[in-house]
């Protein structure tokens, strides 16, 4: 069991469901014996593809959603006030992930985490890039080179790459995740992701 | 918890998770000791109001959903073969299921794992009136007065009004549970439900 793969954890920073998972993704790996491999990207293009919405715009879903997101979070212990502003374009807090962690992938994680804290729990706007440099700033990253990184093409692209490779990787929601090429959609998945992981599957 | 009021369990003759938690959920009412009223529905008419499809019409949710299928009926150790023609129209059985229910809803139950089991593991179409009468007679049911009853008006307005219930009730997939005024999405819900059930809620 141990000694395996890594754990392909992909995750929307709008997402609640991907802000429940990151919560419970790094003890999840220590008890699996895997690595987590944080994969941020963004469901409007997916959407696209899929003909879907946002879960709160879907009739009767909506309603049902939206009392799933805080019973879920409440199940899980994790701190949530749904956002006044929801759901929201999240490309600036995408970009800066994966600038950070390209330079240092455990600040990316902190900086993943400080994010979705300060989107679900603080109630800040992450839709806006100086809120997120100023996130990132307190994760200790250069903000000055990081506000100028993301006017950068380069990044823009790099960015977008991720996106078009969690799509052809078959992504649709939020959190998705792979392991051992098996995908599981939904934090309510995790457990039946970790049966999969101790049995070798079935 | 036990004494508490029963559980209104949803579903879609058509849906294989609905399947799946009709081969569980006797044992998971005897577990937390509440009654299970089944409530079979139509999703078709959810579908016109929430914009949404079946899930193999979905691209890349199909991929995954045909995969989820048969992976959690191998969890579950329930029989499945996904069948060739897939998903049909289940009036026949939704009115079948009601008409029994009103003379012996044991046998009405009996007559729903049946169909499910026609289905699901042994490949006949269930769309067909003729093969949901043969069905309703292999569990001893009087077919001669049930295939008249089929064509009676009154039963289709009686089957009619129980969709529209289900719907008021917020019911937009299958399986679905309401307890205690709860609901709960989807057979991978039902662990979740057992725990709000077994403390009361959180």
């Amino acid at each position: 069991m141990s000694g395996g793969g890594p754990i392909d954890f992909y995750f929307e920073f709008s997402s609640p469901y991907g802000y429940i998972a990151s919560r419970l993704v790094d003890e999840f790996g220590e008890r699996v014996g895997r690595q987590i491999t944080w994969r941020p990207m963004l469901l409007g293009p997916v959407w696209k593809i899929t003909g879907q919405a946002p879960l709160v715009e879907i009739p009767m879903k909506g309603d049902y959603s939206r009392r799933d997101f805080a019973r879920s979070a409440r199940l899980h212990q994790v701190p949530y006030r749904h956002p006044g502003k929801f759901p929201i374009g999240t490309v600036a807090a995408l970009r800066t992930f994966y600038w950070v962690g390209d330079r240092d992938p455990a600040q990316a994680r902190t900086f993943a985490k400080a994010a979705y804290t300060a989107y679900f729990a603080d109630g800040r706007d992450i839709s806006a890039a100086p809120t997120v440099v100023e996130i990132a700033r307190e994760c200790g990253v250069d903000g000055a080179a990081l506000a100028t990184a993301l006017e950068d093409p380069a990044l823009k692209e790099r960015a977008k790459r991720e996106v078009e490779t969690a799509i052809a990787a078959g992504v649709f929601g939020s959190p998705y995740f792979v392991v051992d090429q098996e995908p599981f959609w939904g934090v309510d998945r995790m457990p039946m992701m970790e049966q999969w992981i101790r049995t070798g599957g079935w």
